[in-house]
């Protein structure tokens, strides 16, 4: 894995603004914390080893049958489950290969390669982010059948699904294809870990067997059965995606910086002449503001930075700081 | 994974009384427990990818280098990333092999099968529990030693280190030996999942490498820097062990029931003419009581259950139940 992610906070002793993760920062999550807070004696007990009463949740709740459901810690297990199930998926001399639609979340390619599995251009397992990471773009389903043709499972990374108002692919129960889903993005909870695959039985359930005992701790199942029951809305998504093309705009508005369109939360920005790095200490020292260094993205440059939108009086901040910066 | 472990209390909904995991069910975790709902804004913010403050706090407390420590996800992390290494711990024609030391917990042949190992009378892997689960027995620096002499990596799993009087082996610094650490026994906290293995840095390092990010969430890695700063005493464990020695003695008593010597907390037995399935459910209905089935431990027999000392008084509602039930 890189250890350069984004939501580095705790590199840091004096953040007090948080845009690398794509996720609000504001939302209100009180109603979670008292329920956990009430239930904290689950520590004592060891977990189900397979979240299945959580799994039978969710799949009532979005009309599926449990068999088309497995929780995992956070989107990241399922990828890393994914990559580990290819060799059984696909077996066969010489082992699968992966394609990934890049420039995008890094961790597609870190599985692969831990799993030994090799790289090419039509390859077995196809990885796209929708809507993308880190480019804020939404793939239509005209696309998304396109790469059908050319691979043999396509896995969806939806983590972002609940961040934007452009139509995403529907492609009903395609057995080869499966979906990633991160609670942890549509609560604002990246701290537990949680997120759940959607796909065929028959792909689930190697995914299952590949699977370890309790990678779901107590208290990241008891909140997902909460939220799953409870479903608190957390905020006015049209007024959030409207908020983030305003600060889109304004960012755009600064010389030297440009952003990239973007169909959900957050955005693609370029710095020059300066870099990423730079722009990043600088705020981070004298505005105790975060932002994500996007330069080790594969195909991105040193000046490539995203942000993610707050509340407007938080991206007013931003850009004020990004604008005395460049000035 | 089977899905037979012990402590399943997720599938009853009215226990009362658990035997069934190697804990003492009834320790003090208030000061923990206050301290996370302190905590629980963590939920918001990713926790560190690899949880390194962690692993130098606890490195620091036992007199190591941070690079000789690794913090999991429960040992049971630790136990699938080292199955998962096995190939570029040893690489070679054919892969790894392996020894496990039965009957002891399934999870070490579960992860080796996982990864493709394959079984051997010499493997160059070899797992020992020590104190072994299910049987108690703790194995002395003779026996380790001699293990040592057959095989290329010894596994040691110190799990229920804190949990005997009998001395451990003292291995020094060997680079051959890895050793697991649990703080989900030492804590009693097998709901939040957290553990660590101490080995040579260049072991480490490789494991290091075969995990994914974010695999020990937020809660845990701060319940794990407050308990290494706290240390909690929570149990007088002479005066523990022996009323695990009260308990054998009292349950070796009733005709049909067989106990085996145990250097732990925690005993094998065997129930004659019945089996463990039937006094088990006997237990759960009737009692509210949860003991282990251990008949599908490697080795043992339908006849095989396994239960962990608790209070006096509660180790003799255990007994006058199990006694009712074989008269």
């Amino acid at each position: 894995m890189i250890e350069g992610h984004g939501d580095d906070t705790y590199r840091y002793g004096h953040i007090r603004l948080n845009f690398s993760s794509n996720i609000p920062a504001y939302t209100d999550l009180s109603g979670l914390e008292a329920h956990l807070s009430r239930h904290l004696s689950l520590i004592r007990n060891y977990p189900e080893p397979s979240p299945r009463s959580l799994e039978a949740k969710i799949a009532h709740s979005i009309g599926r049958n449990p068999s088309q459901v497995l929780v995992t810690s956070g989107a990241t297990e399922a990828i890393y489950l994914i990559a580990q199930s290819a060799r059984t998926l696909f077996p066969g001399e010489g082992g699968p290969t992966y394609t990934v639609v890049q420039p995008t979340f890094s961790e597609y390619e870190s599985a692969c390669q831990m799993f030994g599995l090799r790289e090419g251009a039509d390859g077995d397992i196809c990885w796209l982010c929708n809507p993308n990471n880190p480019t804020g773009e939404v793939r239509d389903e005209a696309y998304v059948r396109r790469l059908l043709r050319h691979h043999r499972l396509l896995v969806i990374d939806q983590s972002y699904e609940d961040y934007t108002q452009s139509p995403l692919p529907d492609l009903g129960d395609l057995t080869n294809v499966v979906v990633l889903h991160s609670m942890t993005k549509r609560y604002c909870i990246p701290g537990l870990r949680l997120g759940y695959v959607t796909g065929a039985p028959e792909v689930i359930e190697v995914l299952r067997h590949c699977g370890r005992p309790w990678s779901v701790n107590a208290l990241a199942q008891e909140a997902g059965a909460w939220l799953v029951e409870h479903s608190p809305r957390l905020l006015d998504i049209g007024a959030y995606l409207r908020e983030a093309q305003r600060l889109r705009k304004a960012l755009n508005s600064i010389p030297g910086i440009e952003v990239a369109p973007t169909q959900t939360n957050f955005m693609l920005a370029t710095i020059r002449p300066r870099t990423a790095a730079e722009l990043k200490a600088y705020l981070a020292e004298e505005h105790g503001i975060l932002i994500r260094d996007a330069s080790n993205f594969r195909g991105l440059s040193a000046h490539h930075f995203r942000v993610a939108a707050q509340r407007p009086e938080d991206d007013d901040v931003l850009v004020g700081a990004i604008r005395q910066y460049m000035a």
